[in-house]
């Protein structure tokens, strides 16, 4: 359900961005690190292939990040396979891999052909003792030789404090100047376990900045992953550690998007092709299996559509009056949806996109039962309603497809269905087989409906499941036929019924439109 | 996988939390107003029933919020009837409603018993001259009528400006002046369509907090609606406006447990009980079915979760290392999880767990083979674990169960399916029915087992399908008997099969530990 373009007119009161005292100066260049292929893939449960790094790490080059973090060389062998697919394929973006602190470590990413390393070495007492087991003393030594071995093999060093913002900051500086004087090119402040905020960010980051260039790896654990990063800019950083959707230990990193757009829109400091964002996102969430929360800014199914009846009027007369930014900035479209909280307007625009028509009392008594569904809990989709205008209007029509009887075996090597079907008025029986209940039920329906089932299933979505093997399941389809679209949600606790019923549905909205046609070929 | 507590041993280092300006003092007093019932309930396709209502409400009091703002009033009698079973709980907060800039909004929400008013009246030229069709100075005499109507009714009143932060802050400071000279409790800075920074949110709230009490409203769409409320919060604001999970319009208002844990963990500010925020955020998700995403701060399934070898291998050492704050704050525990980067700390603790011995080097050879599976992208779970675990330890064990064949129907009226079993050497053959095709092939599971089936279904889970109907779904089944529980995670094409295989291994697996005492008393 998208906007028509000539619905919404551009506004000509410009958007008032800026504080008189802006933190981070337009003429400051920052650039991004993604570290989806290393620290992003450490989140529990998700692995990529070597196929999947090569084609995020393609988007992300498309995107324009700086560095490419691409993994962690000591992993293991497919891990360096891997890495060095990525290294393979001679990006503008620097490659780099991620080593602890052993020259062992800077060995394996040298295998893989990397640009640069991050030598990761303990900086807070927390780490330097318990963890690493070595002093304060030690640990500096050890990190000038580890920076020395890097830079003489030619390779691009960044070196991270590890628990940096739980460190004492007196150490922590000593350590990095320690690093720098070795050949480091630059040090990174990490807040490892996103621990700390901005005041602390600010402090540590200003002193590192000082003696030289210093990167931010912050953490979203008490969701200041985004404050952190911009406060680090806001004192001297001028590289930012991200990764696409936030993905990461535990709450996951700052997110790529979040940093690359709070920087354009508040600061006007650009980093990246914004375009590209949305793509990345599906990329990043096919390849994990993570998929996109709907309330997340950028890449959140919701982030761009409006429900509430004074949104959706506000937006249909300027399309600025309740979005920061336009969709396409970041690569993606307005969208209205249907529900409790629609409107009048709301209803009126998706009527008119398809090419329904009815009066003003009309569309009152549509926006009430709209919202009456809406109040049960239940989604509304376009189809919803259609028929709810239908039924208003008294515009009825006949059905043109009519699930009549359905039966689909599973479990077993082939799973197989039946179904009856009422096709304009005639009765049709059909079977099919495929690799599941529903897979089989769909194809069962394709047989019955012969040459009229040309139209094409766009989308089929079942929402996650939790609770006991009872739970009512929600299913949503999409269909298309030639440009025409239509979504159906059904929900039920036979996953195979509402799967089949929502197709159906869709189907007898699609061909309902060229009925006339199609019945006299037909005879 | 929980850990267990002797495991891990408190660190006697304090983590250093604090810069040397923090700019929000630990004596100030903030307090948290929750709109998940009202701008939460706004996300597209989120509608809540006046019980879910009710029930939230509950647990938005036993967490402590200041104000919960209940509805809409004018969004129609549903809404107010919603609004009405929440003031009639009599709860300590304040309880409210939004009413736009008309007396009949106030007249409705008075209708709902509130003890307060939520006035929202335009503040942007595009919001006072293009939406509501006024000028600046008719909008300011409205204003100033409305807080008299609504105080003349003993309503609390917080007027919000709506669009404040692209407001020009002079008119800005002037309309909230009025709204206070007329009587309104407290002034709120919305940053409505979430397009503004830290600098100019601080900006604008440390004017409006020299009038009087200011309240802040954050959105999430550039990924800055922490940063906001706490620029807000270090500018004089006492109020901040949020939704549990970060609920709401577009990419959602700012997290309520965003910015509890990070006014508790940074600055000392404590606003809520949390230990009750995850229970508040499992009430809201199941009541609004908006999953809660895997990497969020809190909330997320791996906000406390550590699979890398690096970070298992350290919480262990010490529960601090690689975590800002303990699980159990926000009333959660701390879990492992198997896959590619699973060390032998993790596979040793897991085993451990399980009563499983194993040797040094088998724990090694079992962790090669326990990453080489999270290679594959596979999601690990301890029923993999064990089961490489007696590969490698040559310690095979006979099956207590194991399906030999499986038939089900669905799609018509009577779920109904058919199992063959092997029990402990014994074929069983059983069928059940039930809501659908999985629910009726694990009634007949049930039935064939009798006695034995006394495992409880601890929790089902099917991830969301997204692509064709032939796509492979991963089902996790946990199940428990007595004190210990097994999860098992299954994908294919077909769910009924996935789903049953699942459960099945799950019983296999309880049940084999107690197979010498059963076997008896079946002969």
């Amino acid at each position: 359900m998208k906007f028509r373009d000539e619905r919404s007119r551009s506004s000509t009161l410009l958007p008032v961005n800026h504080s008189t005292e802006q933190t981070i100066p337009s003429d400051r260049t920052v650039r991004l690190l993604d570290t989806t292929l290393r620290d992003g893939e450490q989140a529990p449960g998700v692995s990529l292939s070597p196929d999947e790094k090569v084609e995020i790490a393609r988007s992300l080059e498309r995107a324009g990040v700086a560095v490419i973090e691409a993994g962690s060389a000591c992993t293991g062998a497919g891990e360096r396979q891997a890495i060095s697919r990525v290294t393979d394929l001679d990006l503008d973006a620097r490659v780099t891999s991620f080593c602890r602190g052993l020259e062992h470590d800077i060995d394996l990413a040298l295998e893989c052909d990397v640009d640069g390393v991050h030598i990761v070495v303990p900086a807070s007492d927390r780490h330097v003792e318990e963890k690493v087991g070595t002093s304060r003393e030690d640990n500096l030594e050890a990190t000038a030789e580890l920076v020395e071995y890097a830079t003489d093999h030619d390779l691009w060093v960044e070196v991270i404090g590890e628990d940096g913002s739980r460190a004492d900051l007196d150490y922590l500086e000593e350590l990095m100047e320690t690093a720098l004087d070795a050949g480091a090119d630059r040090t990174c402040f990490a807040d490892t376990v996103g621990h700390t905020g901005p005041e602390r960010t600010a402090e540590a980051v200003s002193r590192l900045a000082e003696l030289g260039p210093v990167s931010a790896h912050t953490h979203d654990d008490l969701g200041l992953g985004v404050t952190n990063a911009i406060a680090a800019v806001a004192s001297g950083a001028d590289l930012v550690h991200c990764t696409v959707n936030g993905l990461g230990e535990r709450a996951g990193n700052v997110a790529l998007e979040e940093v690359a757009i709070a920087l354009s829109h508040v600061y006007d400091v650009e980093t990246l092709e914004l375009e590209q964002l949305y793509d990345l996102a599906q990329v990043v969430s096919r390849a994990t299996g993570v998929q996109l929360p709907p309330n997340k800014a950028v890449i959140g199914e919701n982030a761009f559509t409006h429900e509430s009846g004074i949104h959706t009027d506000g937006t249909l007369k300027d399309d600025k009056m309740y979005e920061p930014y336009a969709p396409e900035t970041v690569g993606r479209e307005r969208r209205l949806a249907l529900g409790k909280h629609t409107g009048r307007a709301g209803v009126k625009a998706t009527l008119d996109e398809h090419d329904v028509e009815a009066t003003d009392n009309e569309i009152a008594e549509i926006a009430t039962r709209v919202t009456e569904l809406g109040d049960r809990g239940r989604r509304v989709t376009d189809a919803d309603l259609l028929a709810i205008a239908e039924d208003v209007t008294g515009d009825d029509r006949e059905r043109v497809v009519e699930l009549l009887d359905l039966n689909a075996t599973s479990g077993g090597s082939v799973p197989t269905a039946s179904i009856r079907l009422e096709v304009e008025g005639e009765e049709r029986v059909a079977s099919g087989t495929g690799s599941g209940p529903v897979d089989a039920a769909v194809s069962a329906v394709r047989e019955a409906l012969g040459s009229m089932a040309d139209a094409e299933l766009e989308s089929y979505h079942v929402d996650a499941v939790t609770g006991g093997t009872d739970a009512v399941v929600t299913v949503e389809v999409t269909m298309a036929r030639d440009d025409r679209s239509v979504t159906v949600a059904r929900s039920e606790a036979d996953i195979t019924r509402a799967s089949v019923e929502a197709m159906v549905d869709a189907l007898d909205r699609l061909l309902a439109t060229d009925r006339q046609p199609l019945t006299p070929a037909d005879d």
